[in-house]
Parts: C-alpha cells; structure tokens; sequence
C-alpha cells in the first residue's frame, strides 16, 4: 500500500513526484522511460523558467536526473482502471493492481473524449485491457483500437486467442497475421444496449463484433476512474487540485489550459501539498 | 503604456515577464536586482524540478540569466499604489507614474494584514510615499515604520521636513538625526476618524501624530489595489489567476498556499497567458 500513486511521467506528475518523495512519502509513479513524449519532441522550450533555450530532450534530460537524483523510478505500466475502495484506491495495469492511500492525476491532455456507448458498455463487451479480457474472446470476433505501435504486441495477442480482429490503428500497421483485417475508417461508435453487438464506421459501415478493445496510451479520465467530474474530458479541479473525489488529486494538462510545462510543474506541486493534507487526515 | 505591468520580482513575476516578452508583448516588471529575497536566502532547494540539489542563490542566478537571455530589465521602483482606470491602470511608484492594459501583482506572501484604521485613513494622515506626501508635513510630528533597511533615506528625507519623527523600524537604526526618536514597541494602530490622531503602540502607549508613513517592502494588496478582493490578506483568484477585478491578476505567494517556487512558476505562466485571453478581447 503506497501513500501516493500518481499516473503520469510528464512534467506534473514528475513534480508531485518528486514532493512526494522528499516529505518522505511512499509513492509509486507509473509512465514510461520517455517520461513526456509531448517534452521529449519539443524542438525549443524558452518559458520554464531557469531554463532558457533549451530543446525538450534536454529538458526531459533534466527532469530525469532529478528523477535519479532522488532514487524515484518510474513504473513502465499502463494503468487502465482506477478503483476508489471505503478509504483506499485500486489501481489496474493488465492483470497487476497496486493499492494506494490516494492518487493524483497526471494525464496530459491527450484524454479524449470517449465515443458513442464506449463508457456505457465498458465491462459489458468494452475492455481496456487485452491481458485481462482477452480470454474471454476466444474464437470471437472483435474490433480493437490502437494508437500506439508500442502495443501492438497486444494486438498479436488478441489475434491469437480471437476468431477475427478488425483493427483500427492510429499508425501504419504491417502485419503477416492472417486473421487481422485493417479497418479502412475509424470506429465512430459502439452498438449495443446489454452489451456490445457492433461496431460503426466513420464511413458508415456496421461490423458485428462480440467485444472492442480500446488499446490506447490515455484514457478518458472519466472512464478510468468512474464518477470522476470531467468537463470536454478535461477534469474539474479547485485551487488546491483537488477533484470531486477525496483523495483524487489531478495536475496538468489534464486539467485544462495553458497546456504549459511550468503550469504542468507547478499544479504537481500544489496536487502533492493537497495529498500530503489529505494524508494527514 | 505598457501591455502588461508586473509589480514583484520573485518566480511568480519573472514566470509571468519572461512568458509576455516571448509573446511579443510590451511589459514592465517591478522589483529589485535581488530578484526574491526569499529564494535568495534558501539554503537547499529540492523540488523546483530540472534542478536538483541547489542553493537559493544558485537558482536566483539561474533565473536572472534567463531574464537576461531574453533582455528583460527589472524596474527597480516600489509600487505604491495600483489605480484602475476605464481600461488601463496606472501604477505609482513615488512620483513616477506608469501606465498598462493589464497588470499581473506577483507581490509574494510579505503582504501583511493592515494594522487599524490603516486601510480607512489611508490619504487622511497614512500615506505609503514619502516622496509623494512628505511634504504636507512640514514642521508637523509623525510616525514612520519602515521594515527594510535599504529604505531609510525615505526615513531621513521626512526627519529633514517633519518637526519629529516617531521611528518603529524593523531593524537595527543606527541614526545621529536628532529629530528622529526609535519607539520602544510596535505600531499596534492608528487613531483618528476623518484623519489620522495618534498612533496606538503594542506597549500601549499612544503618540499624538499628524501623519503615519509606513515605508514597507511589501503594501497589503488590497490597499495597493483598492477594492481588490482578499482573504486573510490573500489575493482571491480562480484557476485562470484572474481577481475580481477585471484586467488584474495575480500568481505565487500572495494567492496562498503552498509557498513554493513551482507554484508560483506556473501561476506566473498561467496569469501571463490569461492576460494575452484579455488584451485580445
């Protein structure tokens, strides 16, 4: 059981982080070892303050000797669930959870809005998670969403279980896996009232399918911790960041413009201070 | 008549000039070559992140050369006054006047609770300039309090007009002026009704005076600014850095909690970008 998870290895939640660690904190940060793709691909970045005219590798640089300075690692999962329990919170990334006293959000801005039924029917045939559900699809036919060429293991994956995948992806996809058809348009939206019986096209197209996964780096806030007050899927927080859960603290570009770093790393900074009160309760 | 006029010199105003200078906009910032006494006088700075393990001069420095990278000056004037006109705002600083569109206070957390009557009487016996109102007391007797060293000319200038000078100094004063007499306690208050009486002291006693200069580093925000809503002596804002009144904002310590250099960085960025939101409109 840590005192604080945070979600998200940009700016924000490498600032919480790092508060966190420093008040002596137990704290576990779950990202990637590119900490911030949005940092990491800016070519100039000259309004953080200290650093002027610096490009984002070097900024990301920065931000991961701070990161190793303080012996804080971070966890290459993707969380794809949050659970808020009487006074603790569950986290889910593929079959592992963690446990925390409470949570702060540090999604970046890339939380879409979700599509038409996709948070109504998660559970009933929608599934964030090819490791957790993939089972249940076996000789099935499915639609999958993927953004990022990083899972498209996971893709296999259900291909290997499943009778047909009709994949949407958000990059080129080569693939010799026979039972894997590339959609010609994008999944505009689910069908389906107990649970999921198709798939629609942005082209107008209906696939029947028996599930759809959503294979994707972010997810919709509000669809990863249900109850959680979103507004144009960014997430309502007041001065303190706190959220309309207690113990939910959110920071960055999740929480809505200017999507800027120094706005990202102070709202870390703020979110932890929150926590640390919280956990003093 | 600038775009944007910053009164504070510390992570919160540098935050918001360097953001304005880079958007191309013209702007004023106030303070002085020490930047932020209170960061200068950090013996270890942990979590402003990208720099680990820094003294408070070290990241004042870093903070200067970015100010100079972008050839942004402070403006080494006290503001004594913030007047909101029909769409500008003029700013005092003894008797130079400056003029803005907008104005960011970044007045750190020095802002301190008036004393009684100090907000009633102000322009009735109080004044915040010597400059401006020392004049009027011309072989008259009144107190002056003066928190910060680097400001005892101000104090001598008035002993050179004034018949006698009550002195309460928040330092050790070591003056051969023979009008100026140090009070043995603190101003607790001031006394008068349509102007200014005496001067109530914490030891009790009370001092017949005509005037109560109070040459402070930092003016209680909403004396600065009158009619700026505040609580405690915080600067009310919501979570675009904007005060109930319109084209002003605010960012870092004197918004409140946490104090932190991150905190302010990030609403110096915040308030910056809100007031571009207002000099487009």
């Amino acid at each position: 059981m840590y005192d604080i998870a945070i979600v998200g290895s940009g700016p924000a939640g490498i600032s919480a982080a790092i508060n966190a660690k420093i008040r002596n904190k137990s704290v576990i940060i779950f990202g990637n070892d590119e900490l911030s793709h949005k940092v990491e691909i800016s070519r100039e970045i000259n309004n953080y303050v200290g650093f002027p005219n610096i490009t984002g590798v070097e900024l990301n640089n920065a931000f991961r000797s701070h990161l190793e300075n303080l012996e804080i690692k971070i966890t290459p999962k993707r969380i794809t669930g949050v659970y808020k329990m009487k006074d603790k919170f569950t986290l889910l990334a593929n079959r592992e959870s963690y446990e925390a006293k409470c949570v702060i959000l540090a999604l970046g801005a890339e939380t879409v809005k979700p599509i038409t039924n996709e948070r109504e029917l998660l559970g009933k045939g929608v599934s964030y998670c090819a490791t957790c559900d993939g089972m249940f699809y076996r000789d099935r036919e499915i639609a999958v969403f993927c953004d990022n060429e990083s899972m498209f293991e996971e893709v296999e994956y259900l291909a290997g279980i499943a009778k047909k995948v009709y994949l949407c992806a958000g990059f080129d996809v080569k693939t010799s896996v026979e039972n894997v058809e590339i959609l010609p348009s994008k999944i505009a939206g689910i069908i389906g009232e107990k649970k999921v019986e198709a798939v629609t096209l942005k082209d107008g197209r209906r696939i029947e399918v028996d599930g759809v996964f959503f294979l994707k780096q972010a997810v919709s806030a509000d669809v990863l911790l249900f109850g959680l007050k979103t507004e144009n899927g960014l997430i309502t927080v007041d001065r303190k960041m706190q959220t309309n859960i207690d113990g939910c603290f959110a920071a960055g570009d999740c929480t809505g413009t200017p999507y800027q770093i120094a706005k990202a790393v102070g709202e870390g900074n703020i979110a932890a201070h929150s926590a640390f009160a919280y956990l003093a309760k």
